[in-house]
């Protein structure tokens, strides 16, 4: 089972930015823990800040992945072309958030994604992406 | 380990009520399939259709359980009241969906809950339950 | 033919509440004569102040009834629970209110029940009642 | 006892139009039907797509009619004038929809009738006509 | 100098709709008046409940009068397309009201029309067309 | 092939209304010129001020014509009426606008007809008919 | 016959100000002329800047005047304060306005004053206070 | 003089949920000092957090007490229903919130009690109730 | 201990001005009653109609007095500015009204000053202010 | 003369992705019939999921091309920037949608480019494009 | 060079008032320093609480001044009048605030003066007023 | 002292863009003014019509750069994840805009960037710029 954990904007910065809201671990650093957990899973990983590019790996990934795991940042909110990408690739895609956004501002309440997902988890700190892998365990 | 799974209104159709939504397992059955996979964690189980109810079994929780998983039904959306219950107690409350509400009417995608939960998990059938017993496994 | 009235908060006070609105006769002594008038119906009646009730009722009334008029009071504007309750079950609902809500405060403008009712009755005081009852005769 | 039923825009087609809808009886026939239910009222039936036409009709019965049943069709939703005209006459208005107009779109959720007619009667199919002649009847 | 006077819909009941507000002297009389005040005006009248006749009547205005007084009634707040005859047009046109709008409902706080009309009179009860007519008056 | 081209309130001004917005040509010689460029196509046309007018009109073409290209003019952005009109009918129609309305004033970005319309073009000028026409030729 | 013209904000500005929306005479002459042309009332003009003595100056006439031209500037659509004033005197109160309100920024298109005015004139220029003087007129 | 103070949800957990913004003096010992403060009103307590029963008690004190001090905690920001118990009594009934509700979210700002209660305190921690207390006496 | 209270526009005229709402007491005479009722309180009072002189006063008051009863009038729901008033003063200051500001016109239900004083008390009648004023006894 | 079709994202997966809305041929095979279609025009084909790089293409293309016909996806709803970059380029721009766009969920109702496009043509199945290319013949 | 600093109600506090917005330096200080640093500028200060004595101020500088710097506080927010005199007057105003207005409360974000004024700084603190200057320097 | 400009879309085009609004002169050619006029600033600058790279050199800057000068152009309204980047990294970041934003569409009033930034400066052409410099400035 092949699963990859897609990361958006400002994700790549996690451990330095604004740790009082999402902690001080890298993500790197929490992947490979993560791989540790899941032996049974092929895991991989993809960052960019580049929504764009956002798409074009969730078009690549509907026919070499079983499923995805999204956290798309803020691009969450805004970006109804991510939202129409999930919709159309067929592979079931988990949307997660580090932060419980629905504590924070009201712009971050909304996401163009949800709808299209299988499910969402959020506000569990890095412990979202786990929680989402276990939705792929039998 | 001590968590209690409290369910709100509706939910005690679960197997009869739209099953092209909520499936057609009962919570009954469900709820003993829980209790075999998680043997390290007392579990137990509310149900109300009465919003004061689930606020009273709120409030005596605080002091005899670990954790509570809410599935607060329709009551997520309009009640303040158990926001600020959920709000008052101390212990961890995850809240969780069967359903993914977001691909629901726009009235169900506001909740006076999760702000003040540990996080929220929603839209992987009965199987959010499960997820959120996870985040309370080390 | 079974059929039920289930009447929700405030309508306990019927005949002395606001009386230019909703006119000083008591429920029971409108039901009496509804009975009367409809002899070949088996007519019950129910009433409650509390929201949880209501759907405890209308569980109740998915086995052992032909329909059901419901007048839920004000909980009709603010209640998506008893909403999905009408939903959840397979009888006929008919909603009816005494007053004209239309004509009165703008939030008595929207129910959350209408939807999943069979129709709508409304404004013509406890005739309204009647009129309902008229859907069921052949 | 003389009531005259008004029919709106595009119910001429009725029995053709959408019969997921609105069944696929036309209304000329359920109108010989309707007069056969109700031989003791003086049952006449009028229809026009021009706004002003009906409203010009309305003025007409207030002086030769002891009653309307109006179905204005989708002027409902966007004509003050037709409200005004239904306020301006002292004969009582009943206001009917065939189908449940409030699980339909939301633009057909306000009607700009309601607040000045006797009631309203929505959802019945073609019955909510003969609902409204009983409230005419002792 | 020729000015006519448009009226729309339910106009034609004035002296008898309503009395509180538009006061009980009927519109024909009014008009008698108004040509004894102003004899160098030759003054006209038209009314029509058809909003589409409305929109024919200033079309034709265009080419053969100096003015319109035009109270469009209820169409005032819902018709885009008499408020885009008035733009078409290049004769002046003056709104007026009978009553004071402002002091009614809240969607008879907005015209289509003003914004294209030379100026707006409104409260002044049947006093309103006179106060137009002496704008014409040098 | 049989299409009709009906049109709404002021446009029968065209070429003398607002010049800037809608060019200086009358709709009449435009339509000589189109009927020239098409002749595979049996082409008439239909104009009327009033709203109910426009619907019977529709309603006739039902059976008559094999599509219609139609521009409401402002009734666009506020009749439900014709826009049930069209959703009841079965021949493909085709909404145009000759000026490009998403650039003019907020309230005509929204049209009533669209959802049930076959295609919407908008901003040619008068070119916006002949490119309706094309989508009836092979 | 006592009446006074109370001007509000920027007025003292007219003839200089924006000459494109308010003409370029000042309202020190315009006053001269309107002196004239009704010799049979008294009239008197003032003005100021601020809210405050704007309200205290409603306040003095209401025992020494017999009725007052009000243009409130943008005062009109700020200050419930003022409303409240116009609402609390007993003497007539009309609303004028030099331009037309409703063809300028939709923050001019509310008014707090004009619900307790007698009326309301709007759009002829200097002109509008002729016309509402012609309301004192028999 | 008889008086009850009824309570609404989560106020039985005074003096411990939130104390930075309820204080810690825990309800019940603050209702002993009331007493002895005003010992000339016979005083009463009343607590639940079901919104039913706090209509239920509300319409038994409309014949047995004189007046009524409400905090219905969260249920005054949605409960319709409690609105209309407490216009539909007779006996004057005090809003009061510990909190100053309007320094906290939003949608603590509207109230359906209000409109129909004597009065609202509000912000002066649990002294709200005393003040409310002083309204009785001469 | 020094209290003033200080009133806003428009409340000169109490015992004048709407008296259905506001009753026929002058302040005056009731601020003289209050001195009676209070003797341990050094009471003064300050009106003004001008926004800048009430802020003007609060400035003065921060160093001069212990607190301040302020009833800003319309002031209440349009003035940011002495909102910031109160913000930037240390003195307690309690909101009064004198009517049910909530049981009137929407636009009164919004205060820029209640998120800034200690405390609101409105609907009593003039018995606000000596609400109010118990609030600074022991 | 040169034209350029520009495609925004998710349109490279067009015969793949929900082709109950979109149909099942592949964009590059629609414009190969294209192109023979129009032999007449030198046609050119670009895509990008990168809404910088759609700019820096609209960018290039307005010293190169004669005009641009623009399905700009998802990006219609949410870009500023890529509608002003239509606004900053001289060459006409037609904005197409291969769906109903109006036909589909409520924020794909409203277009960032279309008030700076010459015209907009949409729900005509790929035709939309073949519509466009007729603009551009004589 | 002439420029006048303009400051609106509460600025006076400056130094004094919430000084973890404002900082604690007084305005007269900071106005000396600023005089030093820009010896070139006949530079001169005016303060006032009161919303028509800053119109005033604006109205008499148009002629004696060649530039102003204009702090309104919070009649930014709610003065349309002052609004209207910056477009009334012929010399450049900045808008200037102290704090970042944006960062603070949703209804600070918008103002009345910006659309014109020459140009916003906000948000550099007492340097907000240098920048400004520095804007009037060749 | 390191300072970097980075500009957002289609401010390339700057001096060939809608000159009535940006003016004629290219960035590049200001920029080397620039240079000239703060020769104790180390000046650089970076341009990118795409989000994800603006996003990527703000990451970059954080390290290098003592202060960033940002005009995110049309993306400062509608891209959460720019604001996210900025208030993720430490140093200040300053907001610029050549015209003044407040005067044009409605959508450019609100931005995601400014909360987070040190300051905003808007409206005073590409000198909006050089005032940002003057802040770095002793």
């Amino acid at each position: 089972m092949k699963i990859e954990i897609v990361n958006g904007p400002n994700l790549n910065l996690l451990g330095e930015r604004e740790p009082e809201i999402y902690g001080n671990l890298t993500f790197e650093k929490y992947f490979d823990e993560l791989k540790l957990k899941f032996p049974e899973i092929e895991l991989s990983y993809f960052h960019s800040n580049v929504e764009g590019e956002i798409i074009n790996r969730l078009h690549e990934l509907r026919k070499i992945s079983n499923g995805i795991i999204l956290n798309a940042g803020a691009y969450t909110h805004t970006s109804i072309a991510i939202g129409d990408a999930v919709a159309a690739i067929q592979i079931p895609v988990i949307e997660v958030h580090i932060s419980n956004v629905f504590a924070r501002e009201e712009f971050r309440h909304h996401s163009f994604i949800t709808k299209h997902a299988k499910g969402l988890i959020t506000g569990f700190g890095l412990k979202s992406y786990e929680l989402a892998l276990h939705n792929f365990m039998i």
